[in-house]
């Protein structure tokens, strides 16, 4: 799959099937997060991968939508530790996940994004020092629905472009 | 070019030609920003196109390592007004600034990011109204030298797997 046609036919996976994702395919995906660019080349991240059911139900109930994270396959944690420049971290951290999800979704492979809020909860169900916090958290698994992972996207789904690109000046 | 080898084989090119882009590359390169996901689909991003070489050498200084601005053919000024949760807007930022960079990527465009620190500077260079700010910004073009799109990474350059990532639990 080229990189252009994963961009546009990417979509949000939230309900996945039983089917196990390989050790290779998971190295890749891993992979993919830890080559990613970052500030001053910092790569403020650590993943923690969730496999146990317990676990990923556990940290389900760390933020108001991560209800998926309970089924998916894989959960992966992104943990950070430094917090002093929130801005760069958090957007490092975005292309990070970006990289993981593109090259899951290559693989045939579904994830959407969480948000965790309950911050302390988080930190006690990855058993993180507390100088280390998870902020957000990628469910990975092969869709329930096939079809799902290219389906066509919303009708009005996105901004169009001319909403999104001002060209030289606001 | 797989998305697999995009991610592995990205560098950061801070050097670029004269070769200009064209219009229906850098459309792709917008739109797949555009098309990235973000949460609760808020899609917190406008994207300033930049090609006058004075603009894009006043935005060039409006942070301590966006020197290479100045050369780009094109920079792409990220801007965002959702400044409530900043963590969930930066890490969308990043997720759609991947888009872009791996995208342009595969059709031989080098990118690298820019953080910017000057931020009424860089209002008053983008001509944002006061509630919207710039704190991130993309340069593109041809690199100089073509073979630096791909040249092998840096040994040491990224922390080893084992650092980075933690089975269940830290």
């Amino acid at each position: 799959m080229n990189v252009f046609d994963a961009v546009r036919s990417k979509r949000a996976i939230r309900h996945f099937s039983d089917r196990p994702i390989s050790d290779d395919d998971l190295s890749k995906m891993l992979n993919a997060g830890r080559w990613s660019g970052s500030s001053k080349n910092i790569q403020p991240w650590h993943f923690v991968v969730l496999r146990q059911r317990q676990r990923l139900e556990a940290l389900s109930r760390c933020g108001q939508f991560a209800g998926h994270l309970a089924g998916a396959t894989v959960g992966v944690a992104l943990v950070t530790g430094d917090w002093h420049e929130r801005w760069p971290v958090a957007f490092d951290l975005g292309r990070a996940a970006q990289n993981m999800m593109l090259v899951a979704h290559e693989l045939g492979i579904g994830s959407v994004m969480a948000n965790i809020y309950e911050i302390e909860q988080a930190n006690s169900v990855l058993e993180l020092p507390p100088e280390l916090m998870c902020y957000a958290a990628i469910s990975f698994g092969y869709p329930v629905d096939p079809d799902a992972l290219t389906r066509p996207p919303r009708q009005d789904g996105k901004r169009p472009l001319a909403d999104v690109v001002h060209w030289e000046r606001w």
